[in-house]
């Protein structure tokens, strides 16, 4: 088994904000996150497939598709937006990292053509970071 | 003369626009930037101070009190916030890095306790920057 | 369940010595980590933290409570500072990073108010780094 | 138990090649990276060791036995190499990061003097790595 | 007067060798940089363009421009190549780093459609780099 | 004229402390830096040397040769040391970044044998470096 990993970036823009509260109360959990015009990152996502290589290729998956498949799945659809709005498959999430990596696995685990996808990371700043393995 | 860089870094989310120019013309001209929500960024921002460091302390400027400056009249004020819509001193300027640059070293050169400021460089992506001089 | 990781620094000096052993024997066993003098590094310390998300926040843990707590119970204890001779919690322990990483995770596993801790990774130079679980 | 990580890197050349394929079929399966004349990147090899800190030294593995036996093994045979030509163990390889890493994991694996090897990572470039733990 | 940075990077291998030295004097003035089958690197590329930004843009230059630009010119012609054997422009070259950013010049000064083309920097591993001006 | 870069990192420890001062003026000074039993830093040297490529060998220097130099005259002799007291050059040098980039400009400019000493740049830490140009 070896873990095979890409890596890809976006820009993107979001408001944490949680619509079941108040003003005031998405102040107080979100302190300058929640700020109503919204603040951005350059989010970096790693994303990993666990397989044999292949005998013919030596390839657990080939890079180029993977590549491929997180740009058209993902990047193109995240980059240069703004999350809360502009992102079908996040209508109604609070873009926080953690929602996002579980939606970004829900999108790519049924589209890896070979392996398995065995973790999504993502890095929202130089400091904070999540990582999310489908259990 | 001895130059000396502080980083620093702050997040936040723009929209290059031109208001001067139709929403057709922004789009040719911005493409994906002109996002009407907008994007956001992990910006890196390095200022340069050059000086002699002084005999008793052996500091050109001390790099405490240098990153205070820089918090104080930068970081705090555009950090977590919409460069367009939240920024006093970014009011009517287009957002872009070269302009950022700008606005930033009209600010930060009279308040330089000690030596002259020398650069201002900020990185937008890890693909993009931008140096400024003051001339 | 998601894995949640806050990086933090800091810069501190510290000198490979068991004082069960010999000034030779030392010598012999830690080369020039045992210079009488000390030596030092700038420490980059991962921390993780692995729980479900909350339905209200969206968090499994609010990075700014876990940046309080890592900055209170460990950084304003070791940043700039002798770990042999300054800090309460590491006397009589030869600071290597094995050892930092294990006595950071007695300080911080009970102090994780959501989610539990999970991994402690610490970097001591861009070469050399340890990580543990707690097991 | 403690994880132990040594980083180190090399500069190598190679042409991703199986020459039980035609010219056009390993064209189509490696594109650019089976150009007939090779392609190269600065490879970065992280080998981690797990373990029990000894209680005299405080080490799971010293450092600098562990840097030197990831030299000797490894960097030396494949540093400024053509990793199809010049690498004795590499023969009849098709030297993907994916069989790299398991030949590396052979010969690594029965000569960690204390702990015992748990994982290699082999970073290509920036975008594209693989990890390998022996299962 | 503001400086825009590109960054790219490519994947090649070289050889160091000059044919109007012997093997063994190019052995001794290379080492095993001048290995026969060669060796490679992951090339980062840094270009910078100076001018004065435009009142309609606020750009010196468009970033998706130059990044056409240094792609078409440069990249597309050494990534996954052999520096002496499979680029035209640098044929008779040794391909030094210090020679290479010279050749690099020489094709994209010309090609800058606004500001002017003011340095060139090539990192060939991340221990050395090379800076060219034009002078 | 090119401008040639080799980057080099060592590990120290030093206290900030201007023994004209009393302890009272140097803590107000130099706050948790003048630490008596001293703090470290991984410390990052960049040091350039400008010149023509020789016809010969494409370079300004050999990089292996600078490689050398830099160990040789610098890195040797401040690396896992204390650099107030172990460091014979740096006696009665109070060890800042500036302080410091001086005294290795004097030991490196005359020793430098092809192309001229252009620049040395130290990072003590991801935020703070100094530049010295011999100026």
């Amino acid at each position: 088994m070896i873990y095979v990993t890409r890596r890809a970036t976006f820009s993107a823009s979001h408001r944490l904000f949680n619509p079941a509260l108040s003003e005031e109360e998405n102040t107080n959990l979100y302190d300058k996150c929640s700020n109503p015009r919204g603040h951005g990152h350059n989010y970096i996502l790693e994303v990993t497939v666990a397989g044999e290589p292949s005998k013919e290729s030596g390839y657990v998956i080939d890079q180029k598709i993977l590549k491929q498949i997180v740009h058209t799945e993902i990047i193109r659809r995240v980059d240069h937006k703004h999350l809360n709005e502009d992102v079908d498959f996040l209508r109604g999430i609070i873009p926080t990292t953690e929602n996002l990596v579980r939606e970004f696995w829900k999108i790519l685990a049924p589209r890896i053509p070979s392996g398995k996808l065995y973790s999504i990371r993502l890095r929202e700043t130089e400091n904070n970071s999540v990582e999310y393995k489908g259990e």
